[in-house]
C-alpha cells in the first residue's frame, strides 16, 4: 500500500488521490473482501500476539485488528455496497453539509450555464450575431461564445462532474470527464480560427498575440492541450495494463488535478481580460452615448462578475468532496502506511 | 474532542483547522503531557481490557493504547519540542517535498515583491511619478501602486506567512498575519481616496463605480473589511476567554481561510481588470506610435501575467502545509472522534 501515499503533503491531494485509490490496488485484498474476525477471534489473536516481544510487529497487527474491529462494529460497511460510504451511518451527512453541497452544485450550474446564455444574448442582441469569412466583424463574434462554451462551460462541468459524481462506477465518471473536455476541443479550435481569420480579414489587419488577453489565451490553450493528452494517456490508455501502471497513475492524480484547476483559473483570467479589452474598445467607439450602449456595458460587467465568481466557486467545489467518508478512508490508508 | 471536527468535509479544511486545533483544547490532557505506558503496562492494560465484553469500550481503549504505543516507538515525539513534527523521523521531509516547498516560497516571494517593483517602475518611468490634489493625473498614479502594495503584496505575504510559518508560537504567527493585513489598510484607504479625488478633479469629472474594475474593487474592499473585523475579533479578542470560545473559534477557521483566499482571488481579478482598462485607454491615446509606448505595453502585459500567476500560486501554497505531519495529527483526532 506504499503507493497510496501519492504526495508527501496529503491534505491537499487526499480527496483527489482518494478517488483513484478508492479502487483497491491490485494484489491487495480489500477489507470488505474478507469476513471480519469474530470478537473471540480478534481477542484471541491479540492475546497470541502479546507473546511476541517485537513491538513493531505488535503495533502493525494492532492497527490491522483495530481496523477490522472498527469495520465490524459498524455492520453496514460489510454489505456488498460498502464502497458507497453514504450508506454507512457514521458518514451520514448532516443537514448543514447537504445544504452546502447542494448550494455549490446549484450555484455552479446556474453560473456555468448563465454565463454562456449571457454571452449568447450579448452577441446576438448587441453585436449583430454570427457569420464566417464574409464579415470579419461578425466572424469575430463566434470567438467569445465558443471560447466561453469550451473553456468555461464544458470544462467547468467536466471538473465538477469528476469531483461530485461518486455514486456511479469510477470508470464512467472518468469517461464523462474526458467526453466533456473532448467536447470543448472543437469549440476552442473553431473559436481560435474565427479570431485568427477575423484579425487577418479586417482592414487594416490587426496584429496577432499582442494584448494581455492573447498572451493568457495562448498559455491557457497550451496548458489545456497538454492536460488533455497527459490525462487521456495516463488515466484511460494506461488502464490497459492496470496492474503495472497503478503507482504511476496514482502519482499523476494530484498533479493532474492541481494543473487542471490552474488551467481553469487561467481560462477565467483570459475571459475577463478579453471582456474588458472588448468593452474598452466599444466605449471608445460609441462613447456610451446611447441608452442601448449603457445597457450593453452593464451586461458585460455582469459577465465579468460571473466569470470571477465561477473561478472562485469552482476552486472551492473542487477542494470539497461529496463524501465526508474520505476522512475515514484516509485514516485507514494512513494507518497501513505508518 | 467533538469540537475538533470543525467541518463535515475535512480534506478541504483539515490543514487549516489543524493549525487552530494544534493547541490542544482546554481541559484535555495532551498526549505528550502524559508519560507513555511501558510495554508491559500497555499489554497488561490490553489484557485486562479483554475481559470487558463491551466491544465499543474495548475499541476505544484500543485506539487510545495504539496511539500511546505509536508515540512510544518513536521516542523523539516525547521530547519537549514534540509539537515540532519535523523532528519526528516518520514525518521527515524527503528531497522532493523540500524542493516543492522551497519552490513555492521562493517563487511567491519573487512574484509578490516583483509585481510591486514592476508597478513602481511603470508608474515612475512611464506615468510621470506621484502627486496629490495639485495634479489629478499624477494623483491617480498613487492608486495602482498603493493597491498592489496593500491588496497583493501585504495580503499575499500575510496569507503565506500564516500557512508556511509553523516553527514559531502560533500566537505570534497570528499576530504577524494580523499586522501584515493591518499594514494593508492604510495603503488601501489612501489608494481609494487618490482615485476618488482624481476622478472628481479631472476635467470633465469621471463617473464613479462604473466599470467592471470598480465593481470588483468595491466587492474586494468590502470583503477585506469584513474579513479583517471578523478575524480580529474571532481569533485575537476572543482569546481573552479562551476556554469558552474554543469551539466557536475552531468553527470559524475554515470559513475565514476560504473567504480569505476568495478575497485574494478577487483582488487579483480587480488588479487585472484595472490594468487592462488603463492599458486600453493608453493605447487609445497614443495608438502605440512610439517605441516607448510599445515597451510600456509589454511591461503592463507582464504585470498582468504576474498577477494571474500569483493568484494561482498563492491558492496552491495555501492548500499545502509545511507539515506533512498534519496527516498524523488528523489521524489521531479522527480516531478519537470515531
Amino acid at each position: 500500500m506504499e503507493t497510496n501515499s501519492v504526495s508527501p503533503l496529503p491534505p491537499l491531494d487526499a480527496p483527489l488521490a482518494m478517488m483513484e485509490n478508492e479502487k483497491t490496488p491490485p494484489g491487495t485484498p480489500s477489507v470488505t473482501d474478507m469476513p471480519p474476525p469474530p470478537d473471540a477471534n480478534l481477542q484471541g489473536f491479540l492475546s497470541q500476539k502479546r507473546e511476541d516481544s517485537k513491538q513493531d510487529d505488535f503495533m502493525k497487527e494492532l492497527k490491522g485488528a483495530m481496523r477490522h474491529g472498527h469495520k465490524h462494529h459498524s455492520p453496514k460497511i460489510l454489505s456488498p455496497h460498502s464502497r458507497r460510504y453514504e450508506e454507512d451511518s457514521e458518514n451520514a451527512w448532516n443537514c448543514c453539509s447537504w445544504f452546502e453541497y447542494l448550494l455549490i452544485v446549484i450555484l455552479s450550474t446556474i453560473l456555468l450555464i448563465g454565463v454562456l446564455v449571457l454571452t449568447l444574448f450579448w452577441v446576438i442582441f448587441y453585436r449583430g450575431g454570427f457569420a464566417w469569412s464574409d464579415s470579419p466583424q461578425l466572424q469575430f463574434n463566434l470567438h467569445p461564445v465558443l471560447m466561453v462554451a469550451g473553456c468555461i462551460t464544458f470544462s467547468g462541468f467536466s471538473i465538477l462532474l469528476y469531483r461530485l459524481c461518486r455514486c456511479i462506477k469510477h470508470l464512467y465518471v472518468k469517461l464523462t470527464h474526458m467526453l466533456f473536455h473532448a467536447c470543448a476541443i472543437p469549440c476552442i479550435v473553431m473559436a481560435f480560427l474565427a479570431v485568427f481569420e477575423s484579425h487577418n480579414l479586417v482592414e487594416p489587419p490587426k496584429p496577432h498575440f499582442y494584448s494581455l488577453h492573447t498572451w493568457l489565451g495562448l498559455i491557457t490553450m497550451a496548458m489545456f492541450a497538454l492536460q488533455f493528452i497527459v490525462g487521456f494517456f495516463s488515466f484511460l490508455v494506461l488502464l490497459c495494463c492496470e496492474n503495472r501502471t497503478y503507482s504511476c497513475r496514482s502519482a499523476m492524480v494530484p498533479i493532474h488535478a492541481s494543473f487542471g484547476l490552474a488551467n481553469f483559473m487561467m481560462a477565467v483570467a483570459t475571459c475577463v481580460t478579453g471582456l474588458v479589452e472588448t468593452e474598452r474598445q466599444l466605449v471608445g467607439e460609441t462613447a456610451l452615448s446611447t441608452r442601448n450602449s449603457e445597457i450593453e456595458h452593464y451586461i458585460m460587467n455582469s459577465m465579468g462578475v460571473v466569470f470571477v465568481a465561477l473561478g472562485i466557486i469552482i476552486s472551492v467545489a473542487v477542494r470539497r468532496s461529496n463524501a465526508p467518508a474520505t476522512a475515514k478512508v484516509y485514516v485507514t490508508e494512513r494507518l497501513e502506511i505508518n
